[in-house]
């Protein structure tokens, strides 16, 4: 298979917030835009396997700034590693107001999983990532330390073998281990 | 401020899998289960507190076993722990197929932060959680690791002060530290 | 088949009235509840008899208490009979507002008649029901004459040979009966 | 206020019976359509009164004929009786399936009663109706049975006060009364 | 095939305008109207041909009166000419406000264009379309005009070629080729 | 006001087809597709103006490719052509079938108009746009034709005033003005 850049799998979304996405502060409600992420990220899985791709998990979505009724929210997708058979893709969520201004900020990000599956379900492989930018190069390398997180927390790996997530804590002990 | 308990807040959500809310394999959308979740942990939040809460973070959803079309998905959610104006929200999912044997299994868990806030979006401060059964106990204390380590990963608080989650990777060493 | 008891179906369902659901006085159309309604009774029912079920009718939904945008609504769905091959569920509909004190108060109930079928859309026998508590008995009892008034209406049963139903009118007529 | 005829209220809707409005067997939902006739029953009060109208209670929906996914669904919905605030809506509904062949159908009717409102949601009056065709002579004269049998259900009229139901059961008895 | 009139075809659609169909002034979005007349017309050219329709085309649809919250738009939708196996429908918008008064106002209408295909997509005849009403007669008359518009800015016809719509730019000179 | 460039309004959207979007031959509707459109191009309208925009018409969009259940469809819309208080904008839509080879085709386009209009409705002025690419700088020429085409439809410009538009149908005669 050949390899994919995150360019060949960016996807963008834009919608506005309609009265029925929002909650008593007339902000937009954090269950739509967690299923407007939902969508935009499969696509972007998608694009980088073109398989069928299954949402594996959602880790650490920051709701940072509430986002009113009106605005437009942009939604842009991209696969951040690819691993035998998942893929991590990361959201970034931008929001301009309607105003003359229209100044455009970037309100929150999301990390999702998705596994490429065949028509039966069964996990299939998926072609590598080559990071480009130092965004996306840094992006790929975090997420090694977030897949060893995530299996730690669900049992499936021990602690003392997560190299990458003890650096975040030791980082002097990590460096030491590097130049041996 | 009167302290409660995880039952004050018990939220129940029962829906049948409908076409509109699947993937191509004909299985449910991760998007749209995650906006159930944030929906019913709204509430449980809401119970708790008896204010406006909004979504500030999901954290760890991972959706180990697929919910086909036609299957009847109930959500059980309950405050896990309330901290200053904050509150753990944890979501159970559960799956019954809709044949004569009709067995009902844990498909998922979801855990959703909310903050409690004024009508001006202010946090505001919330009662006390008291958990009761072992189940209650063990997610209340696990609250604690979880929010360091949010902390960490957004920066907010040193790795070494992370008392709680750094036992998580050299217990040993928590617990001499607890023997002091 | 084992006859099953009220709590076997017992179906609760929460939801927030959001902007869309609701009319020019701002309070949750009645259309939108009845389709609530009929997904918990219909979930209720299929619970007893682990079969598909089909709404067969609809009777004496009362619309009390007008139900603001932004309330908290909880549906709790029981079979209150089983017959042949239908079952009758009362659906109760609990409202809280979302201030402080959050009072919770009984909205109103409706009345559902659901048909198991098999594949093919024919009808097909359900378990009997036991009532436990005192309601559930009242509702057992009350669910025959219910019926009969069914079966006047739609020209299937002569008024005379509704015995249950006539007492409704002259009481003591029906006691007199009882007592030969 | 001027009476009006039914034809003056006379409100039709039409629609196709899509995928994610059917159920198991993949005919439309009783919700889905209690939902609808509800739309369309609002909107015919309203022709009859001009003001805002909430929905009183829903009664005896029967659900005869299943309606297939893809089948067009015409409902046709006419005030039946008007009375002091309050109106009687009968919904009238037709099945077309989309074959050549494309016959319609009766396929169930609903009664609705809406009760008119002021802008605080108090009753006010609405105009008298004056039925014109045989069968709407025959639902208005229905109207007032379905009115008392629905007071005595609620507790609000003894049921020896039901003159007009009381004939229902005991035809003869009402004859003599109405001789004297 | 037996023709048709207009009136086999006429397919009514009414509507309430709710919060999340409304724009940024309440008043009801364009996009939200152009799916409603979809809905509408499809039904209409079904009426007339009794088969599988598929929209082929939109032409002209101008919103020259904003359609606020709360009114009542009801639709009418009539195949107004039918070609070999496509059928041109016109849609009317009309409005109510919900006020004492009630005006009726027709808001705009608009053009669409279906073709009648078998199970497998492909195109098949259509029965022929009989006007009777001045309005109905002028409106087949002006089909032809825009299917020659559409077959020249699609590329598939001349300008020479296109009889009728010269004439609206050189009305004379049509005549005299008339006379011809 | 400083005038924009097409690419300054560009707005991306992204979606799959679900069932709940396809008719009986498992195709996007037309309806629903031309709600989408209409959202994606009222964001390109705001984007080119910042203030509010209403829909004014919809020209000539015609559904040359069927689109599948399953299909990832983009639509890319920019403004072509901006006059005092309205916008042109074109929206081009692709299609990617979710197959391993995954083609992406052009399936069709459409041309809304939109009027920029302050808190009361009432239309302002817009930013000038000028073109950048060569098929910018065609649509930007184009829309000056369609402009006139449809003043004259709407009665609203004579058709011998509408230079531009019969060039179409006479182009010698047009270049001979030309060279006056």
């Amino acid at each position: 298979m050949k390899a994919k850049t995150p360019k060949d799998s960016l996807t963008i979304f834009t919608e506005i917030v309609l009265p029925n996405d929002t909650n008593n502060l007339k902000n937009l409600f954090g269950g739509q835009l967690l299923s407007w992420m939902d969508r935009a990220s499969a696509v972007a899985a998608h694009r980088h396997c073109k398989r069928i791709v299954v949402t594996a998990s959602v880790n650490n979505v920051s709701f940072a700034h509430p986002i009113p009724q009106g605005a437009i929210v942009t939604l842009e997708a991209k696969v951040s590693r690819a691993f035998t058979s998942s893929m991590e893709v990361i959201v970034d969520v931008f929001v301009e107001d309607q105003t003359v201004a229209g100044k455009k900020i970037r309100a929150n990000e999301a990390i999702y999983t998705f596994v490429a599956v065949d028509q039966l379900g069964n996990p299939i492989n998926v072609p590598e990532l080559i990071p480009e930018t130092d965004l996306e190069k840094q992006r790929h390398e975090g997420a090694l330390r977030r897949k060893q997180l995530s299996l730690i927390i669900g049992g499936k790996m021990k602690p003392e073998d997560a190299t990458e997530l003890k650096a975040l804590f030791f980082p002097e002990d990590a460096d030491s281990k590097q130049d041996a």
